[in-house]
């Protein structure tokens, strides 16, 4: 099958065998994938992965092993999104690990990650994940919007975290893709959400989504500028400097939501914190269930974030696009 | 009276007037002073502040401001230990501060802080502080265990930030004053806690307050050494190099306490905080009520964590001692 692999900071095509199938696995047939910054960084080596990126898309199930006819007859055909994390459970492990144990598969000591982790992922024809990571996806939610499933589902872990009710407001710091979202499902539980951006053009696609939106430089000019403080604020920037913006930002006993998963260290003051009484909340995969229903009720509209689609045979092209300035989502179409 | 400043790096001796006092405020005879780290802090310019350092303290009170009759009689002699954030109210600000109307005193906006911002500290025979900073020391509470009572209050903070009940253990990074402390506040709720330090001297004043104790080198040994995790871990090394090891070794889920208050930016990675999803909660002044209650149960034990008093006209020399190795409290007696 038509594959693509992480080899010296670019996407080099592969023909690669089918992915085999253990029991209780899918094959899946990718309709789309997306590109996700975490791509970037893989191209960049910083997950030391050479196999197949990819782990945002929505595909069709084609083959299913160790299940009843009955089971598989309910799978074969289906549209699916699916969570990226695979677990003890799926590889058969007993006893489970602790985290597993926990429920908390997202944080298995033995996980592999589809298209970050030892699980090759879906810039490619085919890839393969247990079926209990599978989220069907209903007939009302086109491709375009359910490629947008795992990171929606990633701004949705920042509802599972806190009590979003004890907040009036909340600033997100960031208009990138990941920004994006998370401003959005803010938005669905407050009225009043402040966007934080360099990029006016990326700004403006915040605007119609009812999103207030405020210009930075990135510099300390906005240290003095900014001072506005809030209770909740969201650094997803994907910039070293985020996380001392965000501290200043943060007000007193606030809680700061850490989204950015840059490589590199950025130094840190970290006496703010210590002062301020913050709290920092590391936040990574979230509920599927969650963002799929935000993208059937409409209450999130991720499309608008759609830059260009690309054939998957120019994988390589298009990661290479998705790295220009003011480009959002780039997509992979089979 | 006799004070001492901070001056260019030391302590000096300086002749000062009383302080005065505004209405509801107390003038209070220092009995007992003790040094910390941030006193050492301020020496070093990362304060800005140039008055009287020093905010452990025990004190007697020998007047009163603004009160009647009957409230003063009741004051006058007592012996107290004092919080030392100065809020709105103590000043007569009208209104007062978002903070202050939500009972968040120790982050008043307008706030001045005994011996480190605005307001002049122990190290000096008299202070000042208003009278709802006050907490009388019951008679079986001897002078050297109630100089304690603002640090032990700072490791109680915790107890109020955090659901104590949820964790089996704890680890404590560093073997330092406050470290100590925390160490013996966690361990009246937990049978299980040990502390990661470098000095072997200090780790031996821990044992016998039945907490575990685990030697560490600070340097990548360590890393690869300290395989252990906890989902309780508390940072309290005074160190740049303590959040790294603090992010390490909590797992995922985990919550990571921040006490330390250094000044100076220390290269971070965030990713595994986002990665682990990990909770770090900043920690700095807490309720002086339960530390007096433990002082006076007799549930810590601070007292052997006296290395020497000095009298006061030894301040400048008493400061000097107390940045030797092994060193751990330092008192100042009039």
């Amino acid at each position: 099958m038509l594959a693509f692999v992480a080899d010296q900071g670019k996407l080099k095509e592969a023909a690669k065998p089918m992915p085999k199938l253990r029991n209780g696995w899918a094959l899946i047939k990718v309709r789309l994938a997306g590109v996700c910054n975490t791509d970037i960084e893989i191209l960049r080596g910083y997950h030391g992965f050479r196999g197949t990126p990819g782990h945002e898309f929505v595909g069709e199930v084609v083959e299913v092993a160790g299940v009843s006819k009955t089971e598989k007859r309910t799978w074969i055909g289906s549209r699916v999104a699916g969570e990226i994390n695979i677990s003890c459970s799926a590889f058969g492990y007993r006893p489970v690990c602790s985290y597993c144990k926990r429920g908390l598969k997202t944080h298995c000591a033995r996980r592999t990650v589809l298209g970050i982790l030892s699980h090759d992922g879906a810039f490619a024809e085919y890839l393969s994940l247990p079926l209990e990571n599978l989220h069907r996806v209903p007939n009302d939610v086109s491709d375009e919007a359910a490629v947008f499933v795992e990171p929606l589902a990633a701004a949705c872990e920042i509802l599972a975290q806190i009590n979003i009710r004890k907040f009036r407001r909340a600033a997100v710091l960031g208009d990138g893709k990941l920004a994006q979202l998370i401003a959005r499902v803010l938005r669905t539980k407050l009225s009043d959400v402040t966007m934080y951006g360099k990029h006016e053009e990326k700004l403006n696609l915040a605007r119609p989504a009812k999103i207030k939106t405020q210009k930075v430089h990135g510099d300390d000019r906005d240290h003095a500028k900014l001072r506005d403080s809030y209770a909740l604020v969201v650094e997803a920037t994907g910039s070293p400097t985020g996380l001392r913006l965000g501290q200043e930002m943060t007000e007193p006993r606030g809680t700061l939501i850490l989204k950015s998963t840059f490589h590199g260290a950025a130094p840190v003051e970290t006496w703010p914190i210590v002062v301020k009484e913050l709290s920092l909340i590391g936040s990574r995969c979230g509920p599927f269930k969650e963002a799929i229903g935000l993208l059937r009720s409409g209450n999130v509209n991720a499309t608008p974030l759609i830059t260009r689609t690309f054939p998957l045979e120019q994988a390589a092209d298009a990661i290479q696009f998705a790295k220009r300035p003011g480009v959002m989502k780039i997509l992979l179409k089979l």
